[in-house]
């Protein structure tokens, strides 16, 4: 039969039985009786590794794996009197978590969001004496806008912040943004799924990853029960994209039956720390036109660039529609920023947003229906969002302090990247990029075989079994290349260069060197 | 072949082709040739109806629904000078958000998350005079147990603000509860996501869910693509559960092979605002224990109680263990609370906890890879979390401000709740429980057959046409009953108490007289 119109929501249900239906009441024995012989034992457990979501257990997470679950334990034994480890801090460059080192909060920001919190503040005469006028005034407009912080917003986000980002936008690229096109989420992250949950349909649906990535793609592309389709970087050339491989991937994909939905590319890249020149974006740009998939830009470290300048996909999808007129029209782009990077670093804060380009409108509202079931993204996190986009000008009483912090900040993970960069090219078997962007440095390393077999004997990987022998013994957790996937026979970590100062750099250097002498 | 190291986590990759495969520079020209006849026209685009996730695509969620954005558009068109509308505000009774009506946040709590966001103010003469003793002490000894709210916190949340929760949970139910079993979420509504896409494994895994429900886990359940398996509160006894009934349910959900993996309970309850006794409570972890199924105790409207006390089901469980030794050990028991609901009412700050009892630590252990790669829950609103579990105790600075901003907001509620009760009991053919618990009243109305004509000839549900009449002619927004399931036959509609005076009231009164009027 049918479900009932009460329940015609539910994927599938079971006959809704009326209260009544059954008169006698249960007990231990009636309910034996009537249960199948297979009722369980009292120590059986409903919820089983066997039972339990199986696309889960497939997902790998090595960002917070089992070298970051080791770090905190080490960490907890510093604190005993007699630790006897050879180290004295634990180094998390395992995780971009800028504020976890030391970099300081943007002082506009957080006396904005100090004032949101408690507005009582903007009636008195004492923090008058404590806040920037224009602190004040963004903090006036923000309520006027928003009411209270503690109300759910649209779930899209408030209006005036969408527009505030729209602006940002158009004044990044060159081209006109629509605040209809933006949707606040709390962090990228949680935009990626929500985008991810919209468009995958099951092991048909592909979406091409890089390799190395940030494993937020293929983790929840494996939840999804979608084909994550592999594109290598190009070591060879400071892992930039190769087109017409790309294309030949693409090719292959569509031949073997599977549905090309998207593409994900990360610029500046996470976690090689290299950056798309304006051809290779055309060419991607290209691709999704030619081929129909949707391009998934991540960018969050758009202000993390150390070479050249950041150029948005959105810009160069602008580009090349005004310049081939028609040629471009159907290109679906989806852009992402956040607070947690760049100069801003409030990882904590969840902000940031997603900006949709050129998709079909009832898509949108299917992506609309998702986010708005989890209500709102946090609203503390969407004024956050609404300040980096809008920081103060020249002439505003905060801009001296903010102009000095900001720059302070760049300047401090520009030298801390070259220090660690130098050090990389000191290490015997170690190659590494000069890093362009990002907050992260991926070298090659070239382990000795004596040093494969162990790992292999240990059954871990060989790059796995590096990283957990240099944080035994110096405490710096870096996230080995295999958590994000790389060529064959080839090795790699992840270390973030947030770390301030050399004696960590140090210990690593030493440790490789007693390292390649232990195994070679 | 099997896929390479580098990509063994993907749920299903296609080989990894290196770059160089192909050495000829594609052309679009080349492209066209190589790809199959199905190369898409310019106008065709990847994401489409038909192409995304048909799961997400029936989900239903009508909270914020067809209701809601005409209500939004209503509000746009009060703005216009001659809107001719028959009312001049719209309220926003769909939704439970305090803060979007009067309700104003507890000022301690709002201090202390001020002082987190500038920590400079703990170093400030003047804001000493701004923020009493305990606010500062508390800000304090938070930021040293986090370092920086812009950082990053463990995926679980931050262990002192677990601490803290489990120390409250004890004080609550009379017994120890472990920070280890607490996970702190932004809001309950993620919380609710986590451990749904934990337990579902496909079509096969049924949970239980009330009809009349809160719609998150019809269309959570729908996304996942698992089975809802409704069993009906019963109206005739307050919305109570009935026993027997929901025991013939499961027997019947068992014997048809779907496999009952959990059961959500909602108490105090959205929508219908009843509450449950102990010994109901305890009818359902029999239950549980019997057929071996997890209960989602949803328990956020747990300070919303209006008669009686709240008894959680952790209390009541571990009263069975206690009593019945061995009997109940094995089961799972998830818990929710949150920081949107009660006298905190801070929806947009997106706080709140799930406590576990009884789950397998290796189910765990993939919950928490579930979450760490979402990162962490705004640390703010773990802050809050924190605020509310540990508020200002007798004695200290903030306790009498707090105590009168805490009974004011609950004697509103409690006023507001019976103002709109005496209202339905003057309505013709609307009957509606006392008001117990939580923020809504859920009042059955019998439409007539006119009525009922006119709505199937627009294709609506009845109650959802009576719902927009309402809305149409007095502005206030409600939600239909046909939103959160209800039995064949009958009609309700689902509202907040929380809007302030009687003159919406009244509209609605004079609005029902007029509906029945038209269409008997």
């Amino acid at each position: 039969m049918p479900p009932p119109p009460s329940v015609r929501s539910f994927a599938s249900t079971t006959e809704v039985v009326s209260p009544g239906a059954s008169s006698v009441r249960t007990t231990a024995a009636a309910a034996a009786r009537n249960a199948p012989s297979s009722v369980p034992s009292k120590l059986r457990k409903a919820i089983t590794l066997e039972s339990m979501n199986q696309h889960l257990r497939k997902a790998d997470y090595a960002v917070r794996g089992r070298l970051a679950i080791r770090a905190e334990e080490l960490r907890e034994k510093l604190k005993e009197k007699n630790h006897k480890l050879p180290f004295v801090e634990v180094v998390n460059a395992n995780i971009g978590n800028p504020q976890a080192m030391d970099q300081q909060p943007i002082t506009f920001f957080r006396q904005v969001l100090a004032l949101v919190q408690y507005p009582a503040l903007l009636e008195s005469e004492a923090a008058a004496t404590i806040f920037p006028i224009d602190a004040r005034e963004r903090a006036s407009v923000l309520l006027q806008e928003i009411g209270s912080v503690g109300a759910y917003s649209q779930s899209q986000g408030v209006p005036y912040i969408r527009q505030s980002i729209a602006n940002f936008i158009a004044a990044r690229d060159g081209f006109s943004a629509d605040p209809g096109d933006i949707y606040l989420a709390g962090g990228a992250s949680s935009a990626v799924s929500s985008l991810m949950t919209t468009i995958c349909n099951g092991p048909k649906t592909g979406v091409l990853i890089p390799v190395p990535q940030y494993p937020l793609y293929s983790a929840t592309l494996t939840i999804e029960n979608a084909t994550a389709v592999p594109y290598l970087l190009d070591e060879s050339t400071g892992w930039g994209t190769d087109t017409a491989y790309i294309a030949s991937v693409v090719r292959q994909t569509i031949a073997s039956g599977v549905a090309l939905k998207a593409m994900v590319v990360i610029n500046p890249c996470n976690p090689t720390g290299s950056s798309l020149t304006a051809a290779k974006i055309k060419d991607i740009i290209s691709l999704a036109a030619e081929y129909c998939f949707m391009i998934l830009a991540d960018e969050v470290y758009q202000t993390n660039i150390y070479e050249g300048e950041f150029l948005s996909f959105k810009r160069m999808l602008r580009e090349l529609q005004r310049d081939f007129p028609g040629k471009y029209d159907s290109v679906e782009l989806a852009s992402l920023h956040s607070t947690s990077k760049g100069m801003v670093g409030e990882c904590g804060q969840r902000g940031g947003y997603l900006e949709l380009v050129g998709f079909d409108p009832e898509v949108r509202e299917e992506l609309y229906k998702l986010i708005s079931i989890s209500l709102c993204p946090v609203v503390t996190g969407q004024v956050l969002t609404e300040l980096m986009v809008n920081p103060p000008k020249e002439g505003d009483e905060s801009y001296p302090l903010y102009k000095k912090e900001y720059d302070t900040i760049y300047t401090a993970l520009r030298e801390r990247a070259m220090t660690l960069f130098d050090a990389f090219k000191e290490m015997e078997g170690v190659r590494c990029q000069e890093p362009k962007g990002a907050m992260y440095l991926f070298p090659t390393i070239t382990l000795p075989a004596k040093a494969i077999q162990e790992a292999q004997r240990l059954n871990e990987e060989p790059d796995e079994f590096y990283c957990l022998q240099l944080l035994e013994s110096t405490g710096v957790c870096v996230v080995p290349g295999s958590g994000f996937g790389q060529k064959d026979g080839t090795f790699h970590f992840r270390t973030t260069f947030l770390a301030p100062g050399k004696e960590y750099v140090d210990r690593m250097l030493a440790f490789h060197k007693e390292f390649l002498e232990k195994f070679s």
